[in-house]
């Protein structure tokens, strides 16, 4: 398939390049160009403009930091929304808001182009692994036809429905899922350290029995160690925060209180009181420990 | 081995039922003695009083429903601690507070006895089909007299350390996690159902990707499905009320803050006031459902 | 005075027309141009677009809805900053974000306008009677010669310093706790009534000994009323929300976590989710009643 | 009157010699004798033993720590309950539980002894001032015959009605409001001085427009001074902890959920975490400081 990829960051590269290993056609587009350049090596054409990247192709996909990148991309000056072909399809898969997936279908509503939201879960390990889980809402015959690309790059694909914006509430849904796993266990780790127990000892508890799943045992770990500063940091602070952010604005969007989301609002405002804007979102757990004296 | 088992409730009859499956000796008793034949009929002595049922044997197994019942029966009038032999080991498997059983761990210190803490995860369908978690802690030696009770009565034992109190700060440190899960999905479902989108859609996504753990499942499915009243009560929601009470009591002793567990305070609260006393604690999630006017 | 004033809504009619009577000459704008015929009939003279209003006067006030309306005024095609004189003064006294506020300062810096941020404290009713509380920051000199206009709309003014957005920060703080001053009645109150206890006698205790301030007698009254749906509605419920998301914004902003706000935007959704968009703000406590099965 | 007097702290001395001084004839009791003796150089007697304090008395009146201290005097070993006459009316002044007040009242009832509960609002200063706020409640007779005592220890007295326990309900939720206050202004001074805003000027349009409460004054002082550690300390911290256990203790009992006393439990365990338990109460103001990185 002819397709056109924009934003080659820490996730979308991976993706990127298991898309061309599975024999797609890529024209990327990327701000900072060099980071174009190691899949020109595998045979991408290198876009000087993210308008030419939409040009001509049967499906762009997008795949940026937060929706002011989106905006700029889509409706600012030499938007894709004038260079992509009537019936081409726009994947967006970026974590962005639900208010803006809905500008998003309707703008290409109105273009007589087709809008699927495909966000992932999945950290830039899985991107390189393609074990990304790809959650798809959209137009069947659209989704169809995307098929492909998403078993290119995910290990599954959920179809959520018709309705592209339902994909971007249950991303979010999911993201905050992840924080409070991640704030459960800052504060039950800062209870049982302050009994003198190794943390390690409880996440072993916890993921030998009820809590069988990698989120506990990848979050468990890094909160464990409680060394942020200098680990390896696969998702920022500062990102993190912003999908907190959707969360609660999805939610006041609807009239649905969240108040574990807004409890974790706090604790990102305070991580970033605490200068750790460069550490892993985990960090938050910092907060709970030094609460408690830790 | 000879041992004497105290407290048939859910949980207790289905471990003395294993117990005796395994070939210990057991006298078995029960405030309301009704709940002790169907244990006589399969061999168990029926004792009379708690203190008759700790005369004489190697250990003595506890699994009461609450801090005062355990009190009553080790404390009381009549109390186990003055018929429990020199050397025997009492085994606290009831879900209770720390500090009780920093007393425990003195009392019978006193009394030249032994004592562990095992207290477990699992609902009554697992203690009836030996499938608990056990969480031990105790002297080493103790433990290891232990081991075959544990395995008669569970799937997996995890042993903490020499500390018996701090098999306690584990369970109730567990169950705060239990809670978190619960809320979270409550607060998440509220969010996808405001959207239209059926919880149950959500739930596959979150258990088909990063949480493929069963108490996401278990609590999800009961969730999703918004029927508290008639529903099959696996824990009742007052219980769950005084584990999280446990929870932010050992918070205090040791001064960790829970604002989750404070969180998780005020939706029983309002679950009570909504007349929910007699529902499964998964309930608190309709305090989220109709917060979002659900 | 030669002034410009842009918006009459429920404060800004009694403001201008306190003005009038202070025997200054006003220029008013307003969108909905029926709300500005009453002050003609005092001697103003109508603007047919804000960007007249601002013609050659020396003050420009504007008391605008949020930041959306002022951004439009002074950003917005037709602006207010081309037409508004070199050396004039803009007297911001909207409720507006402490970052459309630095942005306003440097706009007119550039312009060599002279600009002042005086948002004020006081119900409709306090516009009217000229009962005002105005908080103004900018430099010295403009404040001096801004000092009349103040006197003639309120009954006293605070100086807050030369930078004009720290005004906006003490108006939004201030707002916060008049909240939470709502909030924790509600709360106290919630408690008091399922203790059979009438909330006028607690709140008679209130306000007879530690918190003689008309701010508890106002919102105690509506709040022990308990009726929000007919009752005189001050100050709308979303605007409440919004001057909360004001102060959450400006917090964020400088990293200083704010829980009780947090809180307090919880119950706002919730409150909306329950059909009270219409109601008076102090209606959040609603939620708290009905949390208690009131 | 002849009167017992149990209970010579920072408040009850003051109390007990302002009945002396009113011509009250007093019989004192106190844990640690040496206090009672001042009293004794002004005419009191001094009681071995609180039951000798209750013999022979119209009015025994009761200042004490805690719940426990009550206890033990009322309930324990040469209880007060066997050594007051009939007919006499126990006076109890402390700050107690909901739930300890109602078994106060039935053992008095029991006993055909009167009880009223009349706890106060004030600190030491005004017990010393005769400055305090009563807060009474018991049946009407009784009330009248206590009120020239009320008069000689405080301003003024609030009658609540028949039902004695009812004034520690309205106790306990004024202390409340108390720490609400207490944590709004925390919260908000954390923002204007991240903000640059020397907190005194934010106080001061407080107290100088809608909160001209003596409340906000005290405690907005000590908060914008951040100086907990050597500051004169009226009340200590691990005490307000003690009043919001009570306050979450009531709501419990009555199914009224309160997050803003959860919200202020939390800021109590993490003020003990730093080792503020020698603080003011008002310390807790430290957790927002310190979290916003101050």
């Amino acid at each position: 398939m002819k397709i056109g990829f924009i934003g080659l960051g820490n996730m979308g590269s991976g993706m990127a390049r298991n898309l061309i290993g599975a024999g797609h056609t890529l024209t990327v587009y990327n701000r900072t160009r060099s980071r174009a350049e190691p899949l020109a090596a595998l045979g991408a054409s290198i876009a000087e403009t993210a308008s030419e990247a939409a040009t001509g192709v049967e499906v762009l996909i997008t795949m940026l930091a937060d929706d002011r990148a989106v905006e700029e991309i889509v409706f600012g000056p030499g938007s894709v929304l004038h260079s992509l072909p009537v019936d081409a399809i726009h994947v967006s898969m970026s974590t962005i808001s639900v208010s803006l997936s809905q500008r998003l279908a309707e703008a290409h509503r109105e273009k007589r182009q087709a809008y699927i939201a495909a966000p992932v879960f999945g950290r830039p390990e899985a991107a390189t692994a393609a074990k990304l889980f790809v959650v798809a809402a959209g137009a069947a015959a659209h989704l169809a036809r995307c098929r492909p690309l998403f078993e290119a790059i995910g290990q599954k694909t959920f179809v959520i429905g018709e309705e592209a914006p339902m994909a971007n509430v249950i991303k979010i849904a999911g993201n905050f899922m992840i924080t409070t796993v991640i704030e459960s266990l800052a504060e039950s780790f800062a209870l049982v350290r302050k009994y003198g127990i190794d943390p390690n000892t409880f996440l072993e508890v916890l993921t030998g029995s009820l809590f069988p799943a990698p989120i506990y045992q990848t979050y468990g770990n890094l909160i464990a160690r409680d060394n942020f500063a200098t680990e390896h940091v696969g998702f920022k602070l500062p990102l993190g925060f912003k999908d907190n952010r959707l969360v609660l604005a999805a939610a006041e969007q609807v009239a649905a209180p969240m108040p574990m989301a807004s409890l974790i609002h706090d604790r990102f405002v305070a991580a970033l009181a605490q200068g750790l804007s460069e550490a892993d979102w985990s960090a938050i757990a910092r907060v709970s420990y030094r609460n408690a004296g830790l």
